[in-house]
């Protein structure tokens, strides 16, 4: 099979495919053979050789995949080979075939075509897991999402508006925010003219704040947040390390969760995937939820995706076509 | 009545028992005419003029009292004139009188006395709402206990032990972890001899820290935390501001919560009281929690009492007599 992975850590110029060996799925897998697969800020921190893959995780790149169930190891039921699916994967994607846990598989939501699909997972379950799960979310509630026009930004917009939340975003531009805008957000700030921290708190406060900046926005994340508020961190931008001011914690009785969805072990990506199932395909199927892809390149230019994800001009998900 | 108010802030010789108005309860309120009230950290720290008051308390000292029910503002029921109560107060505790919401009152445990139970509502509420709430106890969870002897230390212990976890303290004598392991602590450990979060990692780490230093020690309570475990700080002793690693946050997918039990309206008071008696008064009553009186001091003494807490010699709580 065809697979990507990187000769040393750099540029986009790094990656290349090569033929290797076809995986074989073991019990409890299901082989999938690649439609699609959705690039993501993990693969370019990988490729600049400064993320951390979790234990057992090969180097081939891709963290989510959609394509057509090709043969299932033993003991896996609920799937037939034939069907569509999209998964979230440890590693992989970026590759003609992959054998991942059935627990981490999901039909293709109806109405979605087969190349877009490859965008969701990863989002879809990002959200799920960190705003719904770990942060509690409820009808009413506001969330800040750092990022407005990103894979997770676009569809956390939507998501969150369609179960009934305020959303409020940054970005650094007026075109992202008009995106932002139209996609349903309620808060736009430009953070290269704004406070983000004043706005949110003039207005009420953030019950969660979905922080992919981490150190340098901690404090004015305390700052933007509601009482009882949850900043749940995903992501480190901006640096691992800031200072925390507990007096500020205690006085809004507000918590921090560090959270990672990759090197969780499959059960807990299995109850993640049931619970992303339940709330996010309904909303996409009917529409509540609009896939937004950017672009889609070919798999055999996949130097062009990273470059073009590197610029941060993209709104919503790059794709690799895995059959180019 | 007499009550006790200080002149400035300072040390215990400021504390002056006073003759002011007897309090009026007001609608949803119960008159208690106190029998003893407990001394508290926060008592040491307002006294000190370290203390943040929240919006409404008066400058009364005492957090906590027993007593016996001496009138009922309209709307109360499930009270009577005459019962023998604890309560949780945000404020007039050292004192003959006080008026309470009755959602913060529960009634003396059977088998303890009116003067000893003065010691309970504090430190059980604050470890129901923090270990159990907040923290999210489960059966066979590692705690790990900053302080051995105080009030919530030897309380503590006891209550994670009849639930079914296992205690790791730190102290700062072998007399007082030997006090500790006979209260049931599992893990002894003496903080001016050995690095608490080597000890507690080496044992697998604690699922939930009860953190009253804050500012100093979250990059060893980070390291001392179990994957997806909880830090709780309801104190910064040693400062409130600290460096926080988001990639050790997010590697333990862990989190850092910031809470005040003193500051919450009555409704969270209330239901922290109603969790605090399902799980802590049978407890007490068939004798699994042992109430643990260091000494009872007359209120009209209260220097002494202070000086006393200040010296940081005693194991349990310290309590003022209301009658003396």
């Amino acid at each position: 099979m065809r697979a990507v992975r990187f000769r040393v850590p750099g540029g986009p110029e790094t990656l290349c495919v090569e033929e290797l060996a076809d995986p074989v799925p073991e019990a409890g897998e299901v082989l999938i053979d690649i439609a699609a697969a959705g690039l993501n800020r993990a693969d370019a921190l990988q490729r600049r050789g400064r993320y951390n893959l979790p234990p057992g995780a090969g180097d081939i790149f891709g963290m989510e995949v959609s394509g057509r169930i090709a043969g299932l190891g033993p003991g896996v039921t609920g799937f037939r080979t034939g069907d569509d699916v999209v998964a979230l994967l440890a590693s992989g994607g970026y590759a003609s075939l992959v054998a991942v846990p059935a627990g981490q598989l999901l039909p293709v939501p109806s109405g979605v075509g087969i190349i877009d699909a490859a965008g969701i997972p990863e989002v879809a379950a990002t959200l799920v897991s960190n705003v719904v799960m770990t942060g509690s979310f409820q009808e009413g509630a506001t969330v800040l999402i750092h990022g407005a026009t990103g894979g997770i930004g676009t569809f956390g917009i939507q998501l969150v508006k369609a179960m009934g939340g305020r959303v409020a975003v940054t970005a650094s531009t007026p075109e992202k925010l008009e995106a932002a805008r139209a996609l349903g957000a309620d808060i736009l700030i430009n953070y290269t003219t704004e406070d983000f921290a004043d706005v949110v708190d003039g207005l009420g406060g953030a019950d969660i704040i979905l922080d992919t900046v981490a150190g340098p926005y901690l404090d004015r994340n305390l700052q933007a947040l509601a009482p009882f508020g949850r900043i749940v961190s995903i992501g480190m931008q901006g640096g691992a390390e800031g200072p925390l001011d507990f007096s500020k914690l205690m006085k809004k009785k507000a918590s921090i969760h560090g959270t990672l969805l990759r090197d969780r072990p499959a059960w807990q990506k299995a109850e993640i995937m049931t619970r992303t199932r339940e709330i996010v395909w309904p909303l996409i199927e009917t529409g509540a939820i609009r896939i937004t892809t950017d672009t889609i390149f070919p798999l055999s230019d996949v130097a062009s995706a990273h470059a073009y994800f590197d610029s941060g001009n993209h709104v919503g998900k790059i794709i690799l076509d895995c059959s180019l």
